[in-house]
């Protein structure tokens, strides 16, 4: 997590993708598959949340009480894959993720991470309240006994900011049958290949 | 993959979700995740085929020379993130996956190959005759040297249909925030689970 000078190629592109797509609220979704403690694959999606500042990271935020949160915590491993349905371009990107939740050192991380949280409407903060995401719905589960949290109030401790430091990107243009990979080959460098569609 | 009487409930939902957005191209698109022979996970977009004819299998097509071929043989583990725009519903199929390429011994599967074959576009079928994909770009690939193979000709070899048989899934509708998760308990029988959203 290096300040990189300027974008990758990769990044560059993935932005455009994002700028002309800006009007579709579903193409900052994207679907992370990360590997379970049983060793299965896990994949679902996941809403942008931007990069991390100085950094070519991928972030998105989640719910400590989330399967992801202990898959990532056992194996970092991650791979999202991103279609863009106007442009016809899907990027996968490849990297390790992080988990930062109340008890990261990482001052910087915990910045990111309150940052997020004052970034997010009163509706999805009021969810890191709710009873455990993804738990079996017994019907007694019990309802918030506090008001929603502002956001001028320091995030919940079930409220997490992943990061994806990406390692390894492949762009592929399905209509042009325009194919690269990208794979970061030292800090702030990449090495570019073309390949066959 | 034995022949079942009812849909199951997850079963008639996704194709519900398929009707409601049949003018949406996009949405016969999901993501599926599968381990790498190195135990990292993979993801990628794949276009839906079709459930395989008496199962609650999904289908697609794939190319024998594409990755996830080599992965599945290895570990034939997989889950689908299947996220549908309009209706916010997001399907996550977890299960096994079956490549049936020309060497695969069931005469049932190689029908279904066939007849995936034959509903293929000509420019569709024909990019089973290219250069290996994504295999790295040399300028020097060799350009097909037959004319493009024809729906009533026996699919290329390097064709390959793609059978997911479904264990377990997880459907949550985001913005009523209604989830289920439904498990195969035997041949035909699920069992349904409401969980929090």
């Amino acid at each position: 997590m290096m300040a990189t000078k300027t974008f990758p190629t990769w990044r560059a592109k993935l932005q455009a993708s994002l700028q002309k797509h800006e009007n579709l609220v579903f193409s900052k979704y994207f679907q992370l598959a990360t590997i379970k403690p049983d060793g299965r694959p896990a994949n679902r999606t996941v809403v942008f949340r931007g990069f991390l500042d100085g950094t070519n990271d991928i972030t998105f935020v989640t719910d400590k009480r989330y399967n992801k949160v202990a898959e990532a915590a056992q194996n970092p491993a991650a791979e999202v894959a991103w279609y863009f349905t106007e442009s016809r371009e899907q990027y996968r990107l490849s990297g390790l993720l992080t988990v930062v939740g109340p008890e990261h050192k990482s001052q910087a991380l915990q910045d990111a991470r309150a940052a997020a949280w004052r970034s997010m409407s009163d509706k999805a903060r009021a969810q890191y309240l709710w009873p455990a995401p993804g738990a079996p719905k017994t019907g007694k589960e019990e309802l918030p006994q506090q008001p929603p949290p502002s956001a001028d109030q320091p995030p919940l401790p079930t409220f997490c900011l992943s990061v994806l430091s990406i390692q390894e990107v492949d762009y592929y243009q399905t209509s042009d049958q325009v194919r690269y990979k990208y794979s970061l080959v030292d800090t702030d460098s990449w090495q570019e290949l073309e390949l066959n569609a």
